[in-house]
């Protein structure tokens, strides 16, 4: 007899699952159970076509059910939501939404990909027209429409996360003036305060108010509009949109009785099989483990929900399948800045009490000599031990998305940051330096490594220090245009000859505008019997921390007066 | 006492050793001998300046003498010729250029970065004015101002390597007429011609006239113009430019008395060291193996080079040091073409027996809902056994060199085509896509490894066959567009209630437009008791085959009726 496969959820992992299997076996009877009206649509591509990049709503559709019916021989059943599950009987509870009828749907395998669902504080006025959230088609047209209505309204994006920025930036595109607000301390949670500062500069120089440790109490209604209230401060908008996070949907792995991991996700196997053997899950409701960190926790993220549901296939077919782990490689465009992560970020590295050690660097994203070069600021996370890559953040506006999949790719492997400096990749002048950045990353991180240099933090610059020479190693007119306070400035390429200025006895803490020539410096100084240490990514990564720390203590991004990349 | 090294040739590899060795090595006593007159020059530029997209000569010097001299204290000799090497007695002779005068140098440690010279054909009117060669500043300036002087000539580019490829379109920038002759029977010989061929369609829709199997026979003087012979047929040019190869320059390590490769290369060993335990060798001139084909032979990139520098240098400090090999990653830029490949070709490996599978795609570079979606051509090289990673050849308009980059990290990790399949890189919209074109590549060689269907290559298409059904299971209207002679036409959507039309004792050759729907109608066939094989890269791919079939027998590229991209 044909193997019946039920599939709850027909977006990402639900629809991966669906035609994979379908194509490993013909014979199986598989039904795709959707509870809203679309399946396999875009999720990713909402804030495009509000913000009109993506013009045809269409487009959006990546398959239709009629599609997968005709090609893949799916039963594609929209507008039928599974309210329960019972596993002893291997029963799925349906309600048909559109005309009420409820009826159980046996079954030999069940995929379980409900996704997640956006979290909405408990405060009031959640409930207000209005105020919105972004996850489905309908989310999108209610949106869009309030926007295509008003030439020119002012909107409340509430989280700094992947949507809130895509969302900030796709409201100003439209012309809205935009408050983003987030009640963290940063935008962009899993990267790092010095880093993610450049997203909020980046939404500053495009018109986008940013507002650090804002917490919203209420929305009400005022004269037509929403007031929404942070505390005492009260914003008047014309639109909020909630993207403060999102949460697994597991009320039906609970009917089904189904172990739940410790992050609050459905626990799977590395098939992708639940707590009950007949049943796989995959997608955003899921716990994945944090290859880095060990953590478990659910991840939301399109790729990873893909594979998930290619190997749930996999295993009910009883092919090997073996799913790695998430990563969490993610990127996000935000006006023109694009920005990247993959593995830990040093704040998760420290809450999971792993020792790392961090280079930064600001190399070009291809020959300097080439029109158009422009830096990017990378910061790379390794183990201080043997060198093995923890995590990447890089943030610029050309060729970041190439760096960042190939550190991904280098952190997959289990690579140490030596095996960047030897890695080959391609090179002619519109695309690349004979030294990668990703070679650089690689000799910047070797070189802290094998203690060739010994590099200081951001952190470490500040403040006049006992016993400590900043020595600012850029040319007079770099240093008259803004210095860290108390530093003196001798350039690197008169340094040797004035060796005789700097105390012995004082250890010096040596930087220049990205930590190149800091650490010509250092050779030099070390070499000369001085201590010496190099600040990491020099006075550019130095300046964005600053931002960072100001911005977290409740000040807004100032405009830079150097161009920020 | 200080240590002394004597560095010969101040490009790329020497350049890099000299600034490593003088961060590990304050007090080293370092001599930079460069015969020419420019240390550190962007070679892989010159193309560009020729083109005008580079503007300013002065980019072009990534590292001035003086720059050196100031900031790295090196004794940089430019206009000094290294004209013997006394390897018993440690010294190096060598002629000052500008006074003539010569003397000899002592070394504890040499070496050597003499690079590549241009091969030139042994043939009449090499030597006439208006032939050129391409590779230092001054070759560039010739060349330069011959075309500023003229301000539409034509051009006889003679090779269709790299810098053929280049300069082709940069005197075409230039608003000259080009043609492109190569003696071979396809152009860029490291990739194969049915992905090769993509280049000649790129340059002919951008009107250079590409020949093949064009073997220069003489060049000689005609009223003021050159008249190029190729056996009978003459054509008249303004500038002929020879890149037909380079030649590992090895003079003075055979007046070392170092020992060659089978390449004609200098040997070394993992640390760059020769036959000689006091010389180093790096860069063009030195003989690298390649990891895949176990070919050992001289390669010329600027990456390599590089690298080979610093190790050098590492080496002679006595620091650890392990050079692991050369895949021959590269990548080039023609009009609105990229092309890029890593590790070995067809050829290559049909060339050193190597046993290999192939896979064809044709994926987008991002979301095919987001705007500008456009497809690259892969080909993908791999172990029939074990599935490792042999090669990858990649060309398109977008997002090639980040998709080259991962799969030669891929490569060099020694990688098969699962660790593909489940690589977590970066998607949004703008960027790629859930299933990355890397992970589409995994996907599809992955079911090939693993028999889910069985794939034929372009050229098994061609001719009636005995017992053989061709299906093409596109739609009727791209059927009507042109099709596979002899094919029958049932579209995916239709097979499987058609399948009484197909014969049940033929085997049935399956192709579509890209090979998805060729792939799903083999899972449906073979389910039903067919035998069924799918023609990879389906018609595209076979179009690309068939076309570099015909120019290597004397056809010109077609101008594509379809869009080839």
């Amino acid at each position: 007899m044909a193997l019946k496969v039920i599939i709850v959820g027909g977006v990402a992992g639900g629809a991966s699952a669906a035609a994979r299997l379908r194509r490993l076996d013909e014979n199986a009877e598989i039904v795709l159970l959707e509870r809203g009206p679309d399946v396999s649509f875009a999720n990713c591509g909402l804030p495009y076509h509000i913000a009109g990049e993506i013009r045809d709503r269409d487009e959006l559709a990546v398959q239709t059910a009629e599609g997968l019916r005709t090609r893949m021989r799916l039963d594609v059943r929209t507008l039928h939501e599974a309210t329960g599950v019972d596993a002893a009987r291997r029963v799925v509870r349906v309600k048909d939404l559109s005309t009420g009828r409820e009826f159980e749907e046996g079954y030999d395998a069940l995929i379980l990909s409900p996704g997640a669902a956006p979290v909405v504080p408990p405060i009031a006025g959640m409930d207000l027209p209005g105020v919105h959230t972004l996850r489905t088609l309908a989310d999108m047209d209610r949106i869009k429409a309030r926007v295509d209505a008003k030439a020119a309204g002012r909107a409340l994006v509430l989280g700094g996360g992947f949507i809130g920025l895509e969302m900030a930036e796709a409201l100003r595109r439209r012309g809205w003036d935009v408050l983003l607000a987030e009640r963290g301390s940063q935008l962009l949670a899993p990267a790092d305060p010095e880093m993610a500062v450049l997203l909020a500069r980046e939404l500053a120089l495009h018109g986008v108010e940013v507002a650090l440790g804002a917490a919203l109490t209420a929305v009400r209604p005022d004269r037509g509009r929403l007031a929404a209230e942070f505390g005492t401060r009260v914003e008047l908008v014309d639109l909020v949109l909630v993207a403060v996070g999102v949460r697994p949907e597991t009320a039906l792995a609970r009917s089904a009785g189904l172990a739940l991991g410790p992050g609050g996700g459905i626990l799977v196997d590395g098939s992708q099989r639940t707590s009950d053997p007949h049943i796989y899950a995959v997608g955003d409701a899921v716990e994945v483990r944090d290859p880095i960190t060990g953590r478990s926790g659910p991840v939301a993220l399109a790729g990873p929900a893909n594979r998930q549901g290619r190997a749930a296939a996999d295993a009910i077919v009883g092919r090997p399948t073996a799913y790695p782990g998430t990563l969490g490689t993610a990127i996000v465009r935000v006006f023109g800045l694009v920005f990247g992560l993959t593995g830990a970020s040093e704040h998760a590295l420290k809450a999971a009490g792993r020792a790392y050690t961090r280079a930064y660097l600001h190399p070009n994203q291809h020959a300097g000599y080439y029109p158009g070069a422009v830096p990017m600021a990378i910061k790379l996370l390794f183990d201080p031990g043997d060198g093995r890559i923890l995590g990447v953040q890089v943030a610029g506006s050309e060729g970041v998305d190439k760096r960042l999949d190939v550190f991904a790719t280098a952190l997959r492997a289990g690579w140490t940051v030596r095996d960047l400096e030897g890695l080959e990749l391609s090179y002619a002048p519109p695309f690349g330096s004979a030294k990668d950045p990703v070679n650089m990353a690689g000799f910047v991180a070797a070189n802290i490594l094998d203690h060739v240099v010994e590099s200081a933090g951001p952190e470490e610059a500040e403040g006049p220090r006992e016993g400590r020479l900043l020595l600012d190693v850029r040319t007079p007119e770099e240093f008259a245009a803004g210095a860290v306070p108390g530093a003196v400035n001798i350039p690197v390429d008169e340094l040797r000859g004035r060796l005789g200025e700097i105390p012995a006895d004082k250890e010096v803490l040596v930087y220049c505008r990205v930590g190149h020539r800091g650490y010509l410096a250092c050779r030099v100084l070390s070499q000369a019997g001085f201590r010496a240490r190099n600040l990491g990514g020099g006075w550019l990564t130095y300046q964005a921390w600053k931002q960072a720390r100001a911005m977290a203590e409740g000040g807004t991004p100032a405009r830079p007066t150097l161009a920020p990349r």
